[in-house]
């Protein structure tokens, strides 16, 4: 327990950290005396206060800057067989403490962390016929935020348990704008929603969103992140952290009342999750922030999480992939390499003639990732079922082990080492787990044996075990289980439709990215995203860690592939490189065909240029749904970079890069929208500027319609491999 | 297809085969049409009439010797999403033949099987809204037994769907005697009940039967495989052949009308199968005799079922074994190794004082396997996890590559190999089938290391993919897939609690056991088995495969363990031997303590002489719930054995042993009941006589309440090993 036996966080290194015990309280009543104890945040702007009321039922104010924002809440389960654990409760003690302290990340988008929270235990336990239960519930109080989880404590008697509920339920004390998600157990790609909380209609989204399979349940159902805007002008995000050995949370909206109730997504059998004595949930957290910029920059999520469980972190090195994907997006060549049109009998089946993943094109990327400094090489189609795996929800489709007739292992892998590159290894499951847990060993034996850098992950489709959900605890501990095996084999991990993330990156830093949410790709063969939908993404989905959204398509309209695609990238070209900045990932893609960033060497230099991987990030300005400017320095580097995106409006975006060194002369590489640049109309008009500037000096550029601006400030004089 | 291309069975001979088209129809007729055609057993006495109805549904009449067995029958599905696929059919064509061949077991109970029916293949389709699905029925009818089964043909356009129910209904035609279980979708471990099919009352089965996890549904279902027994004197049972890829059968009884309607155990949604052109169900069997005897060596079911589609059978070595296992079953040791008493944090648990996995017992059990000629020595409780596993549903409990600390893994193993012994590794999974899959490759690899023989495994509890029932597709899949992998191993199967087997040991010899059955241990800890137990499973659950049920029993009376002990078998000794030969399995354990063996040293003798494979098999007479008498001559052996055993019942056995070889004397080792033996109050009194004795010489011996007999006929004069 970290109030009293504070364990150094390894391998990163604690510059100062210091615990204070604020007050220890043995609580001698019965449950009819209505008890109450209040924590303040550090810098006393937040402030809770616990009570049990006259029947025992555990709850919590919470204020910010004396607004009441939560009143009346409630806490506790429904557990199997009917037993209630959310009243009937004594307080047996309260302790309060003060941590502060900080950490290295291993990568991400600041080098150190400071965490400095107040904490309150809180030991409840509940008398029935003799049996006394105990469940603790921990609340941590920083100056951005909350965050509180419940505990069962070892010898809680409570044994092995089914939670057929949580009953934590939050009771808002306005009918805030939200940007909302519905509620769906098995998908996170649809576009947010803004709108009040009595507004919310789960049920009327992703008609007409691209997405095949949805599990919706409720029309006043929403998942998490949720953004918050309140009247008074503050945000709030609403998220859970360090979900682990529980199921994914989604929050029934009382619209009248605005109260959030928690909603976990359930099992086969409707239950929620299995537990034992020694079990925690995930922390349940609001965020705070006064100002909607600051909300990027809050760590709590993060500093609810474990440390990293890693033994070795050097392989785990941040960077950018190419990958043979868009093309089948496109449909320039295909994933599946047998047409099986005629008798359906696979004896009769022919090869198709575009193929994607064949040993040349494959070698073709190696060269050009090489060429122009991708370490990483993802090749999609590689291996066996693409014939038949959409929608079938078949247990058996793909195997993982055993490549198409075209597409040589040892030819493509002695070229990429001969390059220095690595493969990627897609691994799409269709969603059927347990076939790609059983096929799980052999697979690594396979990446271990050339050895690929890590996988890309899919989950597309309906789960098997049948009846499970992504977003349940089966998938969760899937999901870590995945993360933690291949950790121990020096392998990464990306996830393409897996529960949306929760911080778990700290804990694991080789499971160092994922989708989870609506890309790029839905640009490509979809209504899209609105423009506005990356300005969203950094206040909702990425706060929770970082996204795989695949920037970077410069060939922005679909019809180059064929003149019936009427899709499009609903942005310009500026703006995919400025989304390398604002959109964090430490794996991030280069997303489109290579041949086209062949054919623009210049924006493609930006590309290039940009890390992933920082020391410092800074929010120039931000609006959800409207824009967001950021600057950030790169880990071991002087340079500096910038990104500014803006939703369907023209802006001005202008700063002064004061975050420079004063003194010191910088190039800076302006990568802008065209002046007639139009998301819609005129996407891929860009414009570079090069020229030599100072921090004092004021930067003033137009982002058009759904576009963009990318900076790259780099120390003047320096020798630079351009 | 069997009809127009006749494979010989590989890798067995056929010594003869035959096929006759004897006619082929093409239906012109709309669905208007009553549409009938007739099929009829090589020998003329069972018939069946095929016939469409008015709207186009399926179904069929069944005659044996005249007598309507089946009237009215209907065939089909209910298909998601709300499809009915049960009428509306037309014939396309109707065809049948005649097959007759043999083929050659690997091991089993007679060396040479003929397989000679007739067959009829209906062609069937539907036609809605102008998308024509085709439904194939195939019955095959034999001497003794009808199958039938249903096929989806490639390109039927039924796709991959899903299967809501089955709706095949059999209206019998009269009020039969049953031997019936309940319709459990967990367990096949109750005793068997005897009444009226109008008497039915599953859900009263079960209270005091030592079962802790039951799931029953349904008053009036039962399982198979079920016993019929005619007003006229004639046997039914009815089972399934060939379960794969497809829920196992229960039946629903029409209490009234005496009609079986066809229930699959459903999975976590409640579906039954999901299935795809080109898929098969199991046969659904009706076994024929006009004595009970026949039914014992009907070999319909087998026939039913696939050639063996091993690559190698040459590591499948019939043969006995010894176990570190009944021990803790009368509490002389334990299967843990830690106490976990106290504080319930593992770092505080100390070991147990009798931990039976112990590198020494093991050692012990090898050099008495070894100097008593039993070639395999099985090993419970030798791997991590059994301190909390029984009954708590959690998903990771059992580790199967771990052992613990005081089984040295490379010490016994040297040990055993210096003895020429082989271990078979206990896999209890508790049910938890996803984790024991994901450690299955690093489990068959430490197999493979040292090596091991096969596995026992285990399914105790509810299982996981929760909602998934033992005798669901899912699971059905499971077992399947894991025989199929360890047969590539050369590893052999032995399953306890696993759906009821339906021949597949065909299909894979090294699949060649299972419990599935309410087994010998119940006697050690329960109310037991009550003494007819042994005279029905023949008759019941062994149509289906050999049964692992344990025998050998020697020290009756658990109350040598312990005074508190009141359990005991329900048998006498000599019974204990008989079920050597009464109850079939090709790998036979002797399950008592070695200690007892060492202690009997003379009936011992016959479980060491014994053989599990046999050339011949001849019923000397059979009752169900009675008595079973069986003669058997081992294979590549000159020796004859014979089992008599019988219900609570004295009986006197008398027979002329003509099977054996005229003019040649045979040395007779006969082991019966003593004089005032009785299986409850004087079970362990035996008798062994020796003699000399021809085949024309009458033997008659008193089989004790409970008792039986045990004989061994060796031809006299060869020099022997005893």
């Amino acid at each position: 327990m970290i109030l009293f036996a504070p364990k150094p966080f390894i391998p990163m290194i604690s510059s100062f950290f210091r615990i204070v015990i604020l007050s220890f309280c043995l609580w001698g009543g019965d449950i009819a005396l209505i008890s109450a104890q209040n924590l303040r945040s550090p810098n006393k702007v937040m402030e809770l206060k616990f009570q049990l009321d006259t029947i025992g039922k555990p709850g919590f104010d919470f204020f910010a800057e004396g607004l009441p924002i939560v009143k009346g809440a409630s806490l506790g389960f429904a557990l199997a067989k009917d037993k209630d654990f959310s009243s009937g409760f004594k307080v047996d003690s309260i302790r309060q403490g003060e941590y502060k302290g900080s950490w290295n990340t291993v990568w991400g988008e600041q080098r150190q962390i400071l965490d400095h929270h107040h904490l309150m235990m809180v030991h409840l336990s509940q008398n029935s016929q003799g049996t006394v239960r105990r469940l603790d519930i921990e609340f941590r109080l920083f100056n951005d935020g909350l965050g509180f989880r419940y505990i069962f404590p070892r010898g809680g008697n409570n044994g092995h348990f089914t939670v057929l509920e949580e009953r934590t339920r939050l009771p808002l004390q306005q009918d805030y704008e939200a940007y909302w998600m519905p509620g769906d157990f098995d998908s996170n790609e649809y576009p947010y929603t803004r709108s009040r909380l009595s507004r919310i209609q789960a049920l009327k989204v992703g008609e007409d969103t691209g997405l095949d399979y949805r599990y919706l349940v409720h029309d006043s159902m929403v998942q998490t992140p949720m953004l918050l805007i309140s009247d008074q002008g503050y945000y709030m995000a609403i998220h859970e952290a360090a979900l682990r050995h529980y199921p994914a949370m989604n929050l029934t909206v009382d619209r009248q009342q605005f109260i959030l109730n928690t909603s976990l997504v359930p099992d086969a059998l409707g239950n929620k999750a299995y537990l034992e004595d020694g079990d925690k949930t995930p922390w349940r957290v609001l965020l705070y922030a006064r100002k909607a910029a600051d909300l990027l920059t809050n760590r709590v999520i993060l500093n609810l999480n474990e440390p990293s469980v890693l033994e070795n972190a050097d392989y785990i090195r941040p960077g950018k992939f190419i990958g043979v994907w868009w093309e089948m997006h496109v449909g320039k060549s295909q994933w599946q390499y047998w047409d099986r049109k005629g008798s359906g009998n696979p004896g009769d089946w022919q090869p198709v003639t575009n193929h994607g993943a064949h040993t040349a094109n494959v070698k073709r990327h190696i060269d050009f990732a090489a060429k122009h400094g991708f370490p990483y090489v993802l090749v999609e189609g590689w291996n066996k079922g693409w014939e038949n795996w959409y929608g079938i929800w078949k247990e058996r489709i793909f195997s993982f082990t055993k490549p198409y007739p075209d597409f040589d292992l040892d030819d493509i892998h002695k070229h990429a080492k001969s390059k220095n590159v690595k493969l990627i290894m897609h691994h799409e499951t269709s969603g059927a787990v347990t076939d790609y847990e059983r096929q799980l060993d052999s697979s690594l034996a396979l990446m271990q044996r050339y050895p690929y850098a890590g996988i890309k992950g899919g989950y597309v489709g309906r789960i098997i075990p049948r009846g499970e959900h992504h977003d349940g605890q089966w998938m969760v501990d899937h999901y870590e289980r995945l993360a933690f095996k291949l950790s121990r084999e020096g392998l990464t991990v990306d996830l393409h439709e897996p529960v949306r993330p929760t911080g778990l990156h700290r804990t694991y830093p080789n499971w160092w990215t994922n989708e989870a949410a609506r890309g790029n790709e839905f640009n490509a063969w979809s209504k899209g995203n609105p423009p506005e939908h990356e300005t969203i993404l950094p206040f909702t989905r990425l706060l929770g860690g970082p996204m795989d959204y695949t920037p970077g398509i410069f060939q922005i309209k679909m019809n180059a592939y064929g003149k019936e695609k009427k899709e499009q990238v609903h942005t310009t070209l500026a703006k995919q490189l400025a989304l390398y900045v604002t959109m964090y990932s430490p794996l991030q893609m280069a997303a489109d065909l290579i041949e086209n960033y062949e054919k623009m060497p210049e924006p493609f230099q930006f590309i290039k240029d940009v890390p992933t991987d920082w020391d410092t990030t800074l929010v120039l300005g931000a609006e959800p749904g409207d824009f967001i400017y950021m600057a950030r320095k790169g880990r071991d580097s002087e340079d500096w970079f910038v990104g500014a995106i803006t939703d369907e409006q023209e802006r001005i975006f202008e700063f002064e890069p004061s975050f420079l060194l004063p003194n010191r002369k910088y190039n800076m590489f302006l990568y802008r929208d065209g002046d007639q640049a139009h998301w819609e109309s005129d996407p891929m008009n860009y414009k570079i500027i090069k020229k030599t500037i100072r921090s004092n000096e004021l930067i003033r550029v137009r982002l058009a319609p759904g576009g963009g601006c990318a900076i790259h400030f780099a120390p003047a004089g320096q020798k630079r491999n351009r």
